[in-house]
């Protein structure tokens, strides 16, 4: 993957889409939001069979912001919530290489 | 929402997950893996619904992992993807804070 592009964290992401769009949301609600999200899931998996890489790369960034709206809306920190669960390795096995048999989830 | 956390960059946390998952993911492949996204899609609903704050937190890290995973199989760089259409606002209106009009997308 090119490494050319700026990072940004987690954080500022969910704050930047907080401040774009949160008004909006709220009106919205979890319910109607949560359909948005779920368009965006279809986009991204007909892209992913048939999309550019700059298609597909597009779709994946609307199915991340519309989660992160409903995340905003729920009141959840995707930070702490990525922390808390893969911060310390594979929620499975505990390992930073997942080592969990194949017919485990991960 | 708490600020308290560590952060952590969006490069980092795609990078975290090849780490853990990605020979496995590999080896799954696109198809394979949406699968796993579509499960855990599920389970935020069922969360957002009826769930404690922490189940819901480790939902929406669930599947934030899981769309990271395809992400990777993909070879797609979500931080350029969110930068490309987020970074320079609305990408209906052009603007930070959003003004489309309440019956369009956004």
């Amino acid at each position: 993957m090119p490494n050319s592009a700026p990072d940004i964290s987690l954080r500022d992401f969910q704050q930047l889409i907080r401040k774009m769009y949160h008004e909006k949301d709220v009106a919205r609600g979890v319910d109607g939001t949560f359909m948005w999200l779920m368009e965006e899931v279809g986009e991204l998996a007909a892209s992913l069979r048939e999309g550019t890489p700059a298609e597909t790369a597009a779709e994946f960034a609307d199915v991340l912001a519309w989660l992160t709206t409903i995340a905003n809306v729920a009141d959840i920190d995707l930070t702490a919530a990525v922390v808390e669960k893969y911060g310390s390795g594979c929620p499975g096995c505990g390992r930073l290489v997942c080592s969990c048999d194949d017919a485990e989830k991960p």
